[in-house]
């Protein structure tokens, strides 16, 4: 039994045993080439060998997924000694594994022949997932090796946009007809000799390909032998189409716990089948697009990338930032003569704007996050704008009012405290409303609420937030 | 077959259904209710009822998730309207899928005997994700209604953290002994007449109830009937304990592509399983927690929920960012004197400390999810920091070169052109530096570094910024 604790700690335990390889594999090289002893060279390359040796061994052992797991805490060259370590036959479902940004390095360190000979070890659908990064001139030459079939159902996977289900299918579905007896359809099955990875049940055609139903693998275990598989085969099993949105297929395969699921096309001719795993894959790869993109990253960095790889990955967010204080600023700018006044607003300000920034994007939070469940629209934003506004006048007189106090007790103005406290609570009341308003309206037209609404919920916060402050005091203390 | 775009549809239709028939149900009762006309009182009871019936024919065929979706996404009033409605029978099925929040409105609208009629419908994994939010006494009595088995089991499953694999876990496990043949095992499962959902494995135990290996179903159905158990089935199935973090559990079924697997004690005595929906949940969950938590939401909030507890469950974070506003603040304060003599500085402060904020939080969302996925640790913490400060190094020049040229262009000095590209670099240098060393040391004393590290490199880019653009300013320009 392969324990869980054990395979922890092996996952780490392998990266430093390959580490320490490495160093090693390194110390020797270094010597080599800075000593320059002829008579030496011989004992050291058999040294050398027997290092990079163990750590073949070791690579060989190991699971594509904990090898990918390796290469990706590798910086890249030693990432890619240890990618030329790889048993040739494995390169493919490795690639599978690691993330893009991994995955491109990896590549670029391989010739045509490599590349081809590593795709052709792949199944229709994992070739999907892989063809986007390899060259142009790999991609003819695999499709060219395929036959008729297969490469019919590259072409159209590749055909889906990425987020549509026909991107996340595959094609290892086992049928049997309706018209046979369990026990034929048992005897068949022992034919195959073995079924595919996640098989759960078997899909029931007729003899074009039609859907007529699905055989649980459990129901087929336990049923009587005689009965026939239309007898005891479902229904009304879940099905999808190729061009459906492959995340409410997620949301599907959650809601009704399903392992596998037919996908059909618009004449209900079986296609193919998404599985969990391809599923659970897509909800940790949203989740942490989202949690990227809420921080502008703008796709998955490779740790070990160039400075100037992250510096592209990373500009746009920095330069529609600076775009936006640099309004804000401009905001401050008219109201120069009442700083010049009275210096203490300068260092109130950016209380103020802070706090309706923190205080929306919980707000948008909140939103975005109904948005993707399904649960805000239209028939409910008029009760959640209300409390929102409720929470934020709450918020508005009982933090404001500290801070108002506090202004006081610093500045000795009780006018200034006054100010700061209606400011806030005016500036926590327009992050309600815009922390609603922003994510629905981005919606509404079409856009990812979850990327932009928290730069434009801050730029909101900010610029308003030094208009109130500065302006109610140019108003009642000026 | 129950097509997915049907399902969507229907999912939404279900909802605006249920709301049309809730609104003409609340007009029938203010009619009643105000125009207090005893002898149309028999005519609307009955259109009342006619209302009623209908909405509950339209309840009793949804999925228990469709109930729950919709229960979640009416208001307080209407969601108790409708709960009255769902037969008593689904209640604990339903009390399931909703989320925490929603649960306790429901659970609040229902008394003892109702509570505990609901309970008694549950297995004893699915008894535990609910007793928590059980009153004391309903509880008590549950437990004393369960045999002792069932006792011992909810017992224990509550004994074990929330993020442990034992709170995950269910007892839906079906054993068979490995020295009996496949056909014996086939008839054995014929004679069970059904298995647990998401069962695609057997457990084979001794008969003391030790995992010797796991049979999948797959393997059942295609091997030669004559073979014994012991010879077909896997000994090297990934097992968990208990006590194992459930997070590990949820990598390990991504990483090897898991549905099922057992769950051991110290002893390798089998005493659960964990199945892939249960692990999708705990997905789904973590990645919502991680971005309310980043948000600064304790936790998940009832759309619907009165303003005073979303006031509570959103305070602290407000709190804590007011204080490091308050610090930034006082870092102003210092220089007052400055800013009086060139008020230019207030407009252009606020932009120095902005986009080190943001620049900080990308370097900090990229350490958070390489610490998540295991890639990054002490061996490349140096490798990491020296990339960081070469992205800022790079950005603050570019961007800050920008700057400084607009400021120059605004205000007409150069000097102070020159000192923002200064600050703007520092600021980002010092972002890049807090972003990495933060959620490191986060991790390193056992905090999640998802739930603060955003708070705390605000708080260092802010005060940090306001600090070397006005210390900056005042050695240079006064």
């Amino acid at each position: 039994m392969a324990d869980n604790q054990e395979l922890k700690d092996s996952l780490s335990e392998n990266l430093q045993q390959v580490i320490a390889l490495l160093d090693k594999h390194r110390l020797v090289e270094t010597i080599v080439h800075n000593q320059n002893m002829p008579k030496h060279e011989l004992v050291e390359s058999l040294v050398h060998k027997q290092n990079l040796q163990e750590l073949q061994r070791k690579l060989d052992v190991l699971h594509p997924a904990d090898v990918a797991y390796i290469l990706e805490a590798l910086p890249l060259e030693q990432r890619l000694d240890v990618w030329e370590l790889v048993k040739a036959e494995r390169d493919g479902e490795i690639l599978l594994e690691v993330s893009d940004a991994v995955r491109q390095t990896l590549i670029a360190d391989m010739d045509s022949d490599e590349l081809l000979a590593a795709a052709e070890q792949l199944d229709t659908d994992e070739l999907a997932d892989l063809a986007p990064d390899l060259p142009k001139d790999v991609f003819q030459d695999l499709l060219d090796s395929l036959d008729a079939q297969n490469r019919a159902r590259l072409q159209s996977a590749l055909s889906y946009s990425e987020d549509a289900v026909g991107a996340i299918m595959d094609f290892d579905i086992v049928t049997i007809r309706e018209d046979i007896s369990l026990e034929v359809a048992l005897r068949y099955m022992r034919r195959l000799g073995s079924l595919p990875d996640h098989t759960d049940k078997l899909f029931v055609v007729d003899r074009h390909d039609i859907l007529r139903g699905v055989l649980p693998l459990k129901r087929l275990v336990v049923s009587d032998l005689d009965a026939d598989v239309a007898d005891v085969m479902s229904e009304d099993a879940v099905v999808f189409h190729p061009e459906d949105i492959a995340d409410d297929a997620a949301k599907a395969f959650e809601r009704y716990d399903l392992v596998t699921a037919p996908v059909v096309d618009e004449n209900n001719k079986l296609v193919g089948r998404v599985t969990v795993d391809a599923v659970m894959d897509l909800i940790r790869e949203e989740a942490e697009s989202d949690m990227l993109s809420m921080a502008g990253l703008r796709e998955e960095e490779d740790f070990f990338a160039s400075v100037w790889k992250s510096v592209q990955n990373r500009w746009a967010w920095l330069a529609i930032n600076l775009v936006t204080a640099l309004v804000a600023s401009r905001v401050i700018g008219l109201f120069e003569g009442s700083i010049e006044k009275i210096v203490a607003l300068a260092a109130l300000m950016p209380i103020v704007a802070g706090i309706g920034g923190n205080s929306g994007n919980q707000t948008t939070t909140m939103i975005v996050r109904g948005l993707a469940l399904g649960q805000v629209s239209t028939h409910n934003m008029q009760s959640l704008v209300t409390k929102e506004l409720g929470v934020s006048l709450l918020n508005g007189l009982l933090w404001g009012g500290v801070l108002g106090f506090i202004s006081y007790v610093l500045y000795g103005s009780y006018q200034l405290g006054l100010v700061m406290m209606a400011a806030m609570t005016l500036n926590l009341l327009l992050a309600a409303f815009m922390g609603v308003m922003i994510p629905l309206v981005m919606n509404k037209v079409g856009r990812d609420p979850a990327v932009g609404s928290s730069v434009l919920i801050t730029a909101m916060t900010d610029s308003g937030g030094f208009f109130i402050f500065l302006g109610l005091a140019t108003i009642f203390l000026i």
